[in-house]
Order: structure tokens, then C-alpha cells, then sequence
């Protein structure tokens, strides 16, 4: 029984489904949007939000720290109320919008139920529209055999929200969750253990991200384990939980984060009710722009597959908007999409790593430099930041990687030379602005010119 | 007597200097730079680098109580001696690259003899070159009838070097440095004054900056005064400096930093006997590019007039040695130069203020927007933040200002649209790294577009 027709239908309240809604519904369109748990979806609850405002005091904790050189106190409880506060807020905001504009916000789990543009609620009522936007995001992947238990066994849906913080804790998988939880616990004062499977920590970017990022971590006192995977994981007779690794390795903490991977929503949806196809990984499969199999139905943010990412999600949303509203859109690509990790000593990273190069058998030239003669990096005390391009035989930006103070921001500062929009000459004359970490645009354009004003280089 | 014959002599060893130099020297010029006091200038020895280094432990202070609500105290003298370990390691890099390009550094007052590129050191020695650049630099103005004392009555000479820091000090000027030493030195503890002549702070810049800046320190407990001269400052019978303000207020501080501006150091440097001319305000006039009336003579960074910015400085010794080299060389434009702030809630700043469109006749549309719906603003607690936008009627953008936590950063990532390298609906589809301010551009862009996702606008 169809209780209620839309223009649109966005199922999913997170980043990849709010902006949707919004711009549909400053255009004038019928908006529904189904949200089944909190408005921002992971991100706003359980992730960027609230880990950036962890991630804020960590960073003032850790930056007096290794300069006044003893420890500063804070209370957990103070900040998980200080976080939840921010993130509330944030949920709020959206919900403002919402409502402004006058969308139909239905908090309920849904499922479709045809090709036709229906949808069911949890009580049985229907909905129906034109067109249908899946933004259904991803779930924390488990360690196998082994749950999330919501106590000791977390995820980064928990790890925010603990009533009392552990003093030590493992953290499974060293990849960008695992990192910035690792920097964000260690400098609030936990004893961290960070343990990954693959051969560095961030396997997934240019190597030597990673390998700066664990020099870093190290002299922050996190202990880490790579090639390493954790083979058990037993209650000690003290209340602790005793990990055992693969190297041999055992130690004993007050609870786990498991930040291996994500896994996509798209069980349980009623996706083959409605004809929409998923991948081999369980990503909904795109067609046309951000079309699924089904013509009427798009899909976007997370549960598209990778990167995981909230600039991404945003961006297709917006895009996904577009396209019902009949404008021409093109599909984000991947290379053109910056990465960001909050881990102290910041990573902004856009387009491929030499080895995604090699393997695709683009030939390029690479500049690295190192960025300790900043005065901005200098001032952050950052040993093991650089700044390093991937350049084409057709002088095309293929690679940008940033491992410095600030990075996070300084990316968008590299993007227009990454995009070509600046040529490297115009940004050598560029006077950005000093003492900041965006100068290293100028001094690295001067770098690749070959006439660097702060380095020495042999003619 | 003439001992020694230079391609070309560099007067002045700070930010306006070196960069010539060494750029020369890379291209086989033999170069000599004298500097009188310590390489770097005031810049790294009594300006960005020291205040920056303070900068980071106050805002860390700052950042930090705001959030667990009770005060941390620090050591004056555990940071002095890190900001002085910053400096000169700052100062040995600049040495160092000296050295490694061969350039011949003599730590002595060069005065000019004559027309014909002779520079005479204090021992009588004379030496030549075809070339001579002077970047001589600013000294701090002291307050009329009253000069510094390096003791009580400071500029930012001695400010960052006090053997021990007051509990209570009057800043007389609320430009720049007022305003950055008022929340560097609040944040540490320090009950601050800040004391303006003009109707507001920062008063040569756009008229919203200001007033959120003062709104900001407002908050942090610093007490401003504006339309405000200081009239009298007498030594109080406890050892304080009574000072007393023209609107009647008195008050008893330990110490008073004068920052009403600068003075070029163009005199007693012989700039008569080379045919050098200067300007009405003592800077010295440029004519082709940056050649002085003298045409051998060349001239960059804060002697040559405002905006006295390091950025500037830089670029303008770049393109000296260009000139120099035969390279074509363009003036630097002044709305080209962007200016930052270090206020905690930082100002980046690029272009004219509507009072200087209005006094032009240009007109503009005028695109303001608060920042606080952004998670990365939210997070940091920025409520007086904005991004405003000045664009004519031809579409470009004539002025650009942000007030925001990150905008000395930031305001990099928006110079592309500021330059029209990046159009505005583009910067709308571009995937800015989530959570960081730098995502206002797009959501900035998204506004002048008249379609924001993050803000309700009525259609």
C-alpha cells in the first residue's frame, strides 16, 4: 500500500545522501530521506567528526608536550563530552537544513521492494518515487572469527563513545582509521599497539608515506607491528585481553580497535527486488554517471566502493543531483580525489603512487624534497615530512604526496598544480604566504625548476 | 682602495636579501652579502619565525583550555629558549646555504660611496660590483616623544628575548604585530592591553576583519581600546608603567610593546652619494622593475615600501636576481600578495577592502558567508569566522578575505579562484579534503553559484 509519492527518495542520511537531498529540494523536488540510525551516517557520528575533535586536543596536547617536555592531564570523560557536543551539533545542523528545505526526514530502516521506485518501510507502509538515491555507506569489518563485541572488541563506533578509556589498547589494522586513532590515543596518553598485516603501515599509498608515518609514530612511543597479523585474542585472568601475534609477539591491553577494512551495506536492501546490481566486494556496480543497473535508482558515497572517502561522497551526491535534474554529469575520478590523514604529521595524497606507476607502466620523474627547511615545519618540529611529485614524460602531475605539519589543508594549496591549472613557473612567483606550510608550493615549483632558493643543489 | 670586485653586492642579509643572492651565486655569479647585525633580518630573527614558534605553544595553550576549561601554566623560560633554538637554527640554515653557493657573507654596515656600485665597510675596506642590491629593511617606530628602552618600552626586538616575561602588558598598535602578540601573549597568561588610534583594529584592512578579530580577543580576556592613543606612560612607585589613555582610562602594566609601524632604514647608508633616491615616506623609489634611480642599483622587501610582508620580500629578491640575470622581470602586484595574520582565529587576506573599491569607484557584488556550518570551524571553536568575497562587474574577484581557524593556510588553497585559475563552478565540483577549512572553498563556491548544500538560502 503506497502511503506517499516523491520526486526522490535518498536512502541513506550520511554524506553521500544529505546533499542530495538538499539540492533536489532547492530545486524544487519532493524530497523523502531515510535514514535508519543518526542523521551524517558514519562519518558525522563515528568517524571524521568526531575523530577530528579528538584528533584537535590531541595535537594541543602532543605539541606543548615535546616542547615543555612534561606530561598534561586531561580528563576522558571532559572530552567524550566535549566530542559528543561537537558531533551533535553537527547532526543538528543537518537536520536545520533539512528541514528548511522542507524534506521528509523518516528515520526507519528501508527496503526496496521493486524495480519501480518502491520502497518499505519497517511498518509496511510504502513509499514511491521517480528516482531513488542509495547512499547506504559501509560497516566496520570484523576481525574473522572473531565480533565486534561493543565492550572490548571495538570499532570506530565505539571508540569515541567509551564511558571510561582504557589505558591501553591494540589497534588492528594500520591503515588511515588505524593511524590517526594511534597518534589521536597515544598522545591523549594511552600505550598504543598498532599491528598490521601488510608489509608498512598505509599499504594502500606511496611507500614512503608510510614509512615516515611509522618513524613518526615511533618516536610518539606507539609500538609497532608490521607484516604482523594478531592470531588470538584471550581474556587474561587480570581482566585484560591477551594478544598473541603471528610474529610471536605477546601483549596484554584493556581493549582492541579493529580498523582492518569496511564492508558495504548492501545486504539485506532489497537490491535484487529492485534489479540493482552489486560487485565481486559487494559495491553497488554504477552504469551511466552514478546510474545503477537500474535506470531509475543511482547510488553514491561509500557504498559505490572506493576511495572511502566524505569528499568523495559529497561530491556525488551533489553529482547524483545533477544528473536527475537532467544536467550532464561526469563520474568523480579517482585520481582527482585528495586523501587526507589527521596523524600529527599530516598526509595529504592525490593520485597514484609509484608503484600503482610502475604497474600500469607510466613512465615518470620524481621529485622529492624534504620540508625541515621550512620555517613552518621547522616551528612543528616535523623531521620526517616531504613533499614528493610524480611528473609524466608529458609533464603531467601523476602523483602528489604530502607527509608535513598542516598537510590536510596544504593539499588543496598543491591541488591547482596537481590539476595543471597553475603551471609550476607561475607558482615559483607565487608569495605564498609566509610562515606557513603552503610555501612549500613556491619552494617546491623552484625545486622542479632547478633553481631552489632553500636548498642546495650542484649544478 | 678597493679590495675586492663582486658581480654583485647584497646589502642586507634578511628575507629581501639572501634569496637574490643565492639565486645568483646558483647561476655562477660571484656574489658578496653584508648584513650588520644577524642573517635572516628581522623576519627570522625578530618577526614571523620567533612569534610563529610562540604561536604554536599559544594556540596549543589556547586551544587546549578552551576545551578542559582549566588554565596550564608554562615556563617563560623553557619557551624562550625553544624559540630561540628555532631562530638560530633558522639563522644557521640561511648560513649554511651562504656558504654551500660560495657567496662571500661579511658582517659589517655597508655604505654606499658612489655612483659607480662602490660599497665602503666600517674599516675603511672598500668593494665594487657591476650590481648592488640594497634590501635594507624597517626598523620599529617608537611612539612620538617616547623611544624604546629595551627594558620596559619594547618593540619586537626584545619582546621574544625577555629574560623574564611580565604578567601584565599594554600593546600600544593593533596592526599585525599588536594583534598576533595580543593572543600569543594572552594565551600564555599574560593580562594584555591592546591599545589602537584608529576606529578599529587592523584598520588598513577590510572593516569585517577587524571587528571579528576584536571580538575574538574580546573573548579571550584582552582588553582593547580604539579611537585610543596611549597620551602618557610614567613609572609607577611599585616599578610598574602607569599608562594613560586619551579616552582617560589608566592602568599599571609591567610592560608596553610599541608596534605602531615601521621606518625604512635608508638613512646614514650613503643612498645620496649613488644617486639613490627615496620617496616621502624614506622608502626607496623603484623605477623599471625593481632598479633604483640608480640603474646598477637594485632594491627589494620592505625598503622598498609596504606591503612589508616576508612573502613579498622573498619574491621581490627573486626577481631581482632575474633582473640582474637579463631575465624579463614584472613588478610584483600588491593584490597579488596575500597577507596572514597568526591571531589564533587567523586572517588570510588577499586584495582591496570594500572601503578601497568605494574610494576606487569599482563597483562589486559583495559574497559573505559565516564559516560555523563547517565541521572543521565547528571543531575548533570559531564562531566570528567568515570568507567574503569582493567580485566586479567583470566577474573577477578584487578582493578576498577569510577570518578562521587554519586561514593562514587556507587562504593558498583559495588563491586559484582569487587568480581566476580555477573558475567557480569548477572550485564547486572540486573534492576538498572533509574535515578541513579548506573545504570552504567549495562550499564558498557552491554560494556564489547560489546553490550551497550547507546553508539555507531562500529561492
Amino acid at each position: 500500500m503506497i502511503s506517499k509519492i516523491y520526486d526522490v527518495i535518498v536512502v541513506g542520511g550520511g554524506v553521500g545522501g544529505y546533499p542530495a537531498a538538499i539540492k533536489l529540494a532547492q530545486h524544487g523536488y519532493k524530497v523523502a530521506l531515510i535514514e535508519e540510525h543518526l542523521l551524517g551516517g558514519e562519518c558525522t557520528n563515528y568517524g571524521c567528526v568526531p575523530s577530528k575533535a579528538l584528533y584537535r586536543i590531541a595535537h594541543s596536547i602532543d605539541s606543548l608536550v615535546s616542547v615543555i617536555g612534561r606530561s598534561i592531564g586531561v580528563s576522558w570523560s571532559v572530552l567524550r563530552e566535549w566530542v559528543e557536543s561537537i558531533v551533535s551539533g553537527t547532526r543538528e545542523g543537518i537536520a536545520y537544513l533539512l528541514e528548511k528545505y522542507g524534506i521528509d526526514v523518516i528515520n526507519d530502516r528501508a527496503r526496496l521492494s521493486s524495480a519501480e521506485g518502491i520502497v518499505k518501510l519497517s511498518n509496511g507502509e510504502e513509499l514511491k518515487a521517480k528516482n531513488i538515491v542509495l547512499a547506504l555507506g559501509t560497516d566496520p569489518k570484523p576481525l574473522p572469527n572473531i565480533g565486534f563485541d561493543g565492550s572490548d572488541i571495538l570499532s570506530n563506533r565505539e571508540i569515541f563513545y567509551l564511558k571510561e578509556m582504557s589505558s591501553s589498547i591494540a589497534i588492528i589494522g594500520g591503515g588511515a582509521i588505524g593511524v590517526e586513532l594511534a597518534y589521536i590515543l597515544s598522545s591523549i596518553g594511552i600505550d598504543v599497539y598498532l599491528v598490521e598485516a601488510l608489509k608498512r603501515l598505509l599499504p594502500m599509498m606511496d611507500s614512503d608515506i608510510g614509512k615516515a608515518i611509522e618513524r613518526f609514530l615511533v618516536s610518539k612511543g606507539v609500538k609497532v607491528f608490521k607484516n604482523t597479523l594478531a592470531t588470538s585474542i584471550n581474556r587474561s585472568s587480570d581482566g585484560g585481553l591477551e594478544i598473541t601475534l603471528s610474529n610471536g609477539s605477546r601483549f596484554t591491553v584493556d581493549k582492541v580497535l579493529v580498523s582492518i577494512g569496511r564492508i558495504p551495506r548492501t545486504k539485506g536492501v532489497g537490491l535484487e527486488n529492485a534489479n540493482v546490481e552489486i560487485n565481486g566486494y559487494g559495491y553497488i556496480r554504477l552504469y551511466d554517471g552514478y546510474r545503477t543497473s537500474n535506470p531509475r535508482i543511482y547510488a553514491s558515497g561509500d557504498v559505490v566502493g572506493p576511495p572511502l572517502l566524505a569528499q568523495k561522497a559529497i561530491i556525488e551526491s551533489i553529482l547524483v543531483a545533477n544528473s536527475i535534474m537532467g544536467r550532464d554529469v561526469n563520474r568523480l575520478e579517482p585520481e582527482k580525489i585528495p586523501l587526507v590523514v589527521f596523524s600529527g604529521l599530516e598526509i595529504g595524497s592525490i593520485g597514484f603512487s609509484e608503484e600503482q606507476l610502475r604497474a600500469k607502466g607510466i613512465r615518470y620523474r620524481k621529485y622529492k624534497i624534504p620540508l625541515s627547511f621550512l620555517s613552518a615545519v621547522r616551528i612543528k618540529d616535523s623531521r620526517y615530512g616531504f613533499v614528493k611529485a610524480l611528473i609524466g614524460e608529458d609533464d603531467k602531475f601523476y602523483g602528489l604526496h604530502i607527509v608535513a605539519p598542516n598537510a590536510s589543508e596544504v593539499i588543496s594549496s598543491f591541488l591547482p598544480i596537481y590539476l595543471g591549472k597553475i603551471s609550476v613557473n607561475e607558482a615559483a612567483y607565487i608569495p605564498y604566504p609566509h610562515v606557513t606550510v603552503s610555501e612549500a608550493v613556491r619552494d617546491f615549483a623552484e625545486y622542479i625548476l632547478g633553481e631552489p632558493i632553500h636548498m642546495f643543489i650542484r649544478k
